[in-house]
């Protein structure tokens, strides 16, 4: 039985359980992992949808895609909509059904699209089926954390190479080309989020754009990328310091280092997942930066780049075999500058937590400065 | 007043004769038009919200982009929401109103957001402002149109450097490569959507992904992007031939560029959208491929890269000053290969179409095979 069958018939037990009588996934990543199809359809309207009373599953594409759908998806009924069809009439003229519960994922589905649907189904009403969805995804197999494995093998790789084209004179955006460029050389499809190199005091934002500011003698060097290789995402920040670092800098910087440790030593199946952040902040908070570190400590990371779970204080939800997430602590001053070191952690079949970044968090300085 | 004062006021104009309590723009796109803050929250809450009854308006941020925020909106109340708080909440405790039709962008708010909404305000009943907006962005001022030639030179520049760089050997990831370093180089902020080279067969698919894929003698080569400078985007096609292309690849080639042609001098003020597409489509029907061009003809470009006005036939919505869209058939022979010129145009103070491309349509070989 191939991946994606496993994952379908997963979610159609899931929705006949839920006695729904057909099911609308939407989200491209939610198509592509039960689909195999990968692909962005912008404003058009792409789904697979699941008709439980006849069990039949469709793939719906914009008709430029039918091609590349044909070629690359599990589920081989395929209906093109081309861009002077309704979607939602086509939709309708292939579920036939009557008593209308449809499953959609709540947090992808538009009032407009809703508007649309309650328009060519008269009785319609809905149901979520995205947090099972995102249930599913969540837990990853050992297959899939090889693919976040591979994605990360090579941000490293990019990272290494990236670091040895650091010169005076360089800005944030020529850095970030470079690792672009890298990002492709070694195989990647592409970045899975905006590069994102910062420098001095732009490194306390912990979302600021690149830009033309030189890197200076005596900044923090504050780098956060990742590629997705064959459809899987890898995450990772270092933060560097260009020539010789203050005393101020080196505390930060090992408070940060300590935060990330303690934050992966504590995951491991059966606690808490809050637990996980609160021990990273625990660290910080005791150092007497507690202030300066505003956001949750880690995400989930497969298809997406972020994903379930959310790595929060608040989450009690226990950790369990095949979570992939990230862990990330920072301290950000503003107007001084930030630090944040981010491991990608896989909870393996024994329910400990496999640290899948080897990239050194020791302090590195970079000298030609 | 600044240009995101004079925005804001069109829209509280519209919101106040609409009698809306309040409105919430959450479309990142849509902050930055009224805000000037460029940001990507990702799965977090972001949104200039307008209380029409206090005539006061708030910008919520997640907590670690307030220090950006700060520094780049115009909308000065800014609001952080940190990780652990609700924000439907939070926005519940500024907009203390009691009557609730709040304005919101159908397109965009997800049935959980209106589940969130109702929650909150629990007389919660909405009316759509996402037409207002997508038309109020649709006209461009001559500020605007700077913004996207801008855009348009640096992809072109792009083009050109790229297209010296191409070599035996080299796959269609390569090349992407060397455009996405060469846009950074060139003053991007990045690539506007996922840079597109296609070679072979695969050119027919409007929408493939590059690959290893390696260029060889005798391919069409499509190059499809474009670039995001200083917010605003450009985005251009064109394709070649790698070697002496035969009677069939130049017969094909010249019918779609006598198609661009004809939609882009169609264009002027005061015609039908959709006659942009029919004079494109007519070209490729007369000569017989009418069945290889399935989409559109264009769509509108500027702060997203697809945005309103659609081009297609059945748009029977009136061209006027300030529209800015792409006019880029097509035909796609599957097995066969694909060819898509795609021009930037302007419709200006006068009415008629300035063509913001000017990267050469002639059929272009790329001798080096």
């Amino acid at each position: 039985m191939s991946i994606y069958q496993k994952r379908l018939k997963q979610l159609q037990l899931y929705l006949n359980e839920q006695k729904l009588d057909f099911a609308i996934v939407t989200q491209p990543k939610n198509i592509f992992y039960y689909s195999g199809f990968n692909s962005e359809p912008y404003e058009r309207f792409m789904a697979v949808v699941i008709d439980l009373q006849k069990s039949e599953e469709y793939l719906f594409v914009p008709a430029l895609d039918y091609e590349a759908a044909s070629e690359h998806s599990y589920v081989k009924n395929i209906i093109p909509i081309s861009d002077d069809e309704n979607p939602y009439e086509k939709l309708k003229s292939v579920i036939q059904v009557n008593n209308q519960i449809v499953g959609l994922e709540i947090k992808e589905i538009t009032l407009y699209q809703q508007e649309q649907l309650k328009n060519v189904f008269p009785h319609f009403n809905y149901q979520d089926i995205g947090r099972f969805i995102a249930n599913q995804r969540m837990l990853k197999t050992p297959a899939e954390r090889t693919k976040v494995l591979h994605a990360v093998t090579i941000i490293e790789k990019v990272l290494a190479d990236g670091l040895k084209k650091i010169e005076k004179g360089m800005t944030e955006l020529d850095l970030v080309s470079e690792f672009d460029y890298l990002m492709r050389k070694f195989g990647a499809d592409g970045p899975s989020f905006s590069t994102t190199v910062l420098s001095g005091a732009k490194s306390s934002l912990p979302h600021g754009h690149p830009d033309q500011n030189k890197l200076q003698k005596g900044d923090f060097l504050l780098i956060d990328m990742g590629v997705v290789a064959d459809g899987y995402c890898s995450d990772i920040t270092r933060t560097f310091v260009l020539g010789e670092p203050t005393t101020k800098q080196k505390n930060i910087y090992e408070i940060v280092r300590q935060a990330t440790l303690s934050g992966v030593s504590t995951a491991r199946a059966g606690i808490p997942i809050g637990s996980i952040d609160k021990a990273a902040r625990r660290v910080i908070q005791e150092a007497g930066y507690g202030q300066y570190f505003n956001n949750r400590v880690g995400h989930g990371l497969g298809i997406d780049v972020h994903e379930e779970p959310s790595i929060h204080e608040k989450n009690d939800r226990l950790v369990e075999k095949g979570l992939l997430f990230t862990v990330e602590p920072g301290i950000y001053i503003p107007g001084f500058g930030g630090v944040r070191i981010e491991e990608d952690v896989y909870i393996n079949e024994e329910g400990t937590a496999e640290i899948l970044t080897s990239f050194p968090t020791a302090l590195q300085v970079i000298d030609r400065f």
